[in-house]
């Protein structure tokens, strides 16, 4: 078995970033530069925003975060984003969801100009990255395919079986896995809570991706010898092991299918890392206006 | 076995359009309106646009059809798109594709706005249909799906195996089969060129979808007993059979596979009636505003 070690991807990935970024500030000055906006006071959600707002600074990215009380209105959200859409300084936006519930998420989101939509979940991105234009793909299905790219993990011809069918995860990487260029060319089958016979299914499976949401859901009985396993749950269970007093989970029991598996990634330390470091990678795109020209 | 009708099934669909086309007339005085782009002189091309022309008729719909010489230039062709973009009488608009080579077909295709693309090709209504929101669905996986809905035939928790991955039909018909509403919540494989055994594969489909565009690929050693089979494929070949010296036969041998086969679909007078229906059907949605409100 072979540890697939995001953090170290993810590590060499953003030195590669901060080098062109070294580059691109000798000879043209500018430097990317990833907007956020954050709404409320939510604490997972400052912790995500302040990690990302880390991480540009780390590349050598400006970053800039717009803060707004949870009252806000929704007209004074799209205004913000309006405004952010037309600075020229500003490469790529994010807004930091889940939104209040009196905000509606998609309406923002589709107010962000798609040039500049570097989480990838504009319909017009999601919707060219369908029908195989570039486009910004969203953070965790482009640092599985970065994961899998950089692990040299042979894709074309295998049997790819997906658990989960979200916007986020399950669709685009079942999009990306099947597509005629490498990686890709996979024979996908993307599973869900209606699936029968799952564990018949992902026995099958010689690249097996797990966004489920079910802390260790996936036992050893449902994987076949030798599969290649990547694991995008995570989840925070009690622990008396711990200083804290809790560890981190993933949907995949690891310590019995990691006996099994050729490769696979650990939680945590996997596919987390890679999230952060696909949104430069999008955000540096965006500022080399690699998609939309 | 049971032959899935699309020839009768597109007639009452017809029907129930040209229904709702009266009542709106007669409440409204407006009708739906369909206008077709088309470019040069090529037989086949005029054959689609005068057959949408004729079912518009057939319902009620107002149409019309805007002619370009094969030397149209790009920027005239955009020009038209924005023309019939700010026609408000004009509820639908589609490009007849393919156009000549020295025209981008994707920058016409996206100069459509959205809320007219009845054809669903505008990258906008990919992304929206892709995550589940209101969209034009394109005309053949929009018309498989009415010939599984008014067939009554199951697809929760069943296997579905789709073999081809074109924009067009592969793609779509996995996330329509695949998505969380019925007909949908199948487990869905998507098949392609890089596929292996293939055989192996397709044996396992409850519901097997072949839009491959190869002549009579699907061979009934491939197909489970019991097996719903939709044929997309379309092909001429010489036949001394007929007075026209040709017959139409579909990526399924049909003589074998329907032996084998609970519902099947025939080539000529299956999926193939539907499309032209599906179109009307998303011009009906447009004139009601049902997508984009």
């Amino acid at each position: 078995m072979r540890l697939i070690d995001g953090k170290q991807i993810a590590e060499t990935i953003k030195q590669e970033i901060a080098g062109e970024v070294q580059r691109i500030k000798d000879q043209e000055g500018k430097v990317p530069h990833l907007a956020a906006i954050l709404v409320g006071e939510d604490p997972a959600s400052e912790t995500y925003v302040n990690s990302k707002a880390r991480a540009c600074k780390q590349v050598g990215f400006d970053s800039s975060t717009y803060r707004f009380p949870v009252d806000v209105t929704e007209a004074e959200l799209l205004e913000a984003v309006e405004f952010i859409n037309n600075d020229p300084e500003i490469d790529g936006l994010i807004v930091q969801l889940p939104l209040p519930g009196h905000i509606d998420n998609q309406k923002v989101i589709q107010h962000i100009v798609p040039e500049k939509d570097v989480d990838g979940f504009h319909p017009v991105n999601v919707g060219r990255m369908t029908i195989g234009l570039p486009s910004y793909v969203s953070a965790t299905p482009n640092g599985i395919m970065e994961l899998i790219m950089r692990s040299r993990i042979e894709t074309r011809g295998k049997q790819c079986v997906i658990l989960g069918r979200s916007n986020i995860v399950g669709k685009p990487m079942s999009l990306l896995m099947s597509r005629n260029e490498e990686p890709g060319n996979a024979t996908v089958t993307v599973c869900h809570s209606k699936t029968q016979n799952l564990g018949e299914v992902t026995s099958r499976a010689d690249i097996l991706i797990v966004a489920i949401g079910q802390p260790e859901f996936v036992t050893a009985d449902m994987v076949k010898e030798g599969a290649v396993v990547i694991d995008v749950g995570i989840h925070r269970v009690p622990s008396d092991k711990t200083k804290s007093g809790f560890r981190l989970i993933g949907d995949v029991r690891f310590d019995e299918v990691s006996e099994k598996a050729s490769y696979i990634t650990p939680v945590p330390g996997g596919v987390g890392p890679m999230t952060i470091v696909s949104l430069l990678m999008n955000t540096l795109k965006a500022s080399k206006k690699e998609i939309y020209g």
